[in-house]
């Protein structure tokens, strides 16, 4: 397999697997063009075979090319993905893992079968209560494994709760298309999982094999990473995205001519659509509300715009964001071993000259 | 009184009254350059009358001029100022006050009369407890008074414990020189206290009075601002300046080349000699000892490098240093209500190609 192009355009973040954070214009648009979308591997660019088994306590196995997912009823939607780690440079102390930044988020057009109709072909059996989904990548972990020996040769494995990978409403899609184009390798060539409103952990790259199994899975990406180990509570799955708000513009540290300054920047949340952004400047307690524009679609980021009058010196500009199902963002960032989820209202600052 | 020259080559916080951090490159020497050295001002540019009154509880009141202060034995002696705020902007829950990030920290050469000997020309009386140390900059405070009404007339003013403020070796000055030159009106023209470990807020600017005082000093900028008012334990005062360490080189988010990297550094502490500066690099939890170079002097902070492999990706890069009393970093900010003494761990990071 080719490597994909387009990686120069990101901040990258490691080289091998390779990992890297859209640039700062990869948040400016309603979609994220794929050069410029993040990219999180877990392995080295995977073979993929070309085909997707489903089995396991299903009643017809299946064998799935490209052309045959082609074949089914095709879905076109915006989705936002975003790292679970997202924004773990931000937490204190330094969890382990990716130093993330807080761009390992973007928004494509995915385009792919559902997964619903998929699992509707192969009849999953009544016992059934997840569905293993399993990608082509695997090797030896580059971080230190929390259930397997650090010598193991791991495979990239997620489960999905048997209901919700089943039902069409939750419109999760194989997706063999990312804006228009067939999938780039980074992105999960030749066919991905895409899971709305998750973060991104959820949405296997290089599909490989889906089984119906009836027992919950356990393995090192669900049960051993992917879970919020919090310091005084009991540990998590890491499921939904958590609600945020990013300030587009102005970039943080930038210098700005003083006057009316058009702030931007985007807001979502997998709990439902935004609500609310709020601003608060350097000194304020307050929250002064942003224009928010509604939802362009239930799963991608919403954009906002705040008036401000900008004088001359440096201003702290902190957004924060409210959803449908009240969720607001904390001031602290939520700590936890691993560094995930990592909401906290973000704390830009501008120079205005 | 004119106003001073080379701001242009400051990061402003605010224009009026003027505060603004030193750049990068400020960090950079042994000593500051005063183009490069970072400003604080509570009021607008006073004007200062030349004269400095020294009264109270003395037995010879004096009125002494710049010259009376050149006849008196002459000290230069660099010394690390640091405002008590400086870091602010690494605070979660955001703090009002300044928006200072990390840079409002500078070293500069301080020639002077010693405090010590001109209280002992005033004779302090045996009753006397502290001294009261009045700038000439007054009006309205443009922050929240923690004391007085908001529209109030404050001056600004501090006190010292009178043995500490008479003891010749605490080497407190009464500085007209900054770096062999007379001091600008920004940095406190035609003189200023300058006492060595303290936070610089002791270092009173445009100094105009002294006087002995017979019971403790209560006052905004002594009891109102500049105390550590904790969430969980009883308030306390900004007294020395707390350890810590900055990485002069890479800059953070600098792109750097694969290969062999001198990273460089500044350490100082209030409480005495930097004993080790220990790195961290993305993923790491232990501490690899960096070259800590000897004291240049008592007062300044001091230089340390560590030789390190780039690999290319991002990485964090933490430094953490250790005084000669013991004292160590703290990995998370120590959050306080007005935000002072943030002596963190700073986790920078590079880029690496």
């Amino acid at each position: 397999m080719t490597i994909t192009r387009n990686r120069a355009s990101l901040t990258m973040i490691k080289d091998e697997p390779f990992n890297a954070e859209a640039p700062h214009s990869g948040l400016a648009g309603h979609t994220t063009p794929t050069e410029l979308h993040y990219v999180r591997s877990n392995f080295a660019l995977p073979d993929h075979g070309g085909t997707l088994t489903v089995g396991g306590a299903v009643d017809r196995p299946l064998t799935l090319t490209v052309d045959d997912l082609r074949s089914l009823p095709a879905v076109t939607q915006a989705v936002t993905l975003e790292c679970a780690g997202n924004g773990r440079l931000d937490m204190r102390p330094l969890p382990t893992g990716e130093p993330w930044g807080g761009y390992a988020v973007s928004t494509a057009v995915w385009t792919g079968a559902r997964l619903a109709d998929v699992l509707s072909q192969a009849g999953p059996r009544a016992d059934g209560v997840e569905l293993r989904c399993q990608g082509a990548d695997h090797g030896k972990y580059h971080l230190a494994s929390v259930l397997e020996p650090a010598d193991a040769d791991l495979s990239f494995v997620r489960s999905l709760a048997l209901p919700h990978a089943s039902d069409p409403a939750a419109d999760i899609l194989i997706a063999y298309e990312m804006n228009g184009e067939p999938l780039q390798p980074d992105h999960g060539a030749p066919f991905r999982l895409v899971v709305p409103h998750w973060y991104a952990v959820a949405s296997v790259k290089w599909l490989e094999r889906l089984d119906v199994i009836t027992e919950p899975f356990t393995g090192e990406f669900q049960t051993g990473h992917y879970v919020y180990q919090w310091p005084d509570r009991p540990s998590e799955p890491v499921t939904l995205m958590r609600i945020r708000a990013r300030i587009t513009d102005p970039q943080p540290g930038a210098f700005i001519p003083a006057g009316t300054h058009m702030i931007h920047g985007k807001a979502w949340s997998g709990a439902g659509p935004i609500t609310e952004v709020g601003l608060s400047f350097t000194g304020e307690s307050e929250w002064a509300p942003a224009t928010v524009e509604p939802p362009r679609g239930p799963y991608q980021w919403q954009d906002w715009s705040f008036r401000w009058e900008a004088t001359p010196g440096r201003h702290s500009i902190r957004a924060r964001a409210r959803d449908a199902a009240g969720n607001v963002q904390p001031e602290v960032p939520p700590w936890n071993r691993l560094g995930y989820g990592n909401n906290a209202v973000e704390l830009s600052y501008v120079e205005v000259r």
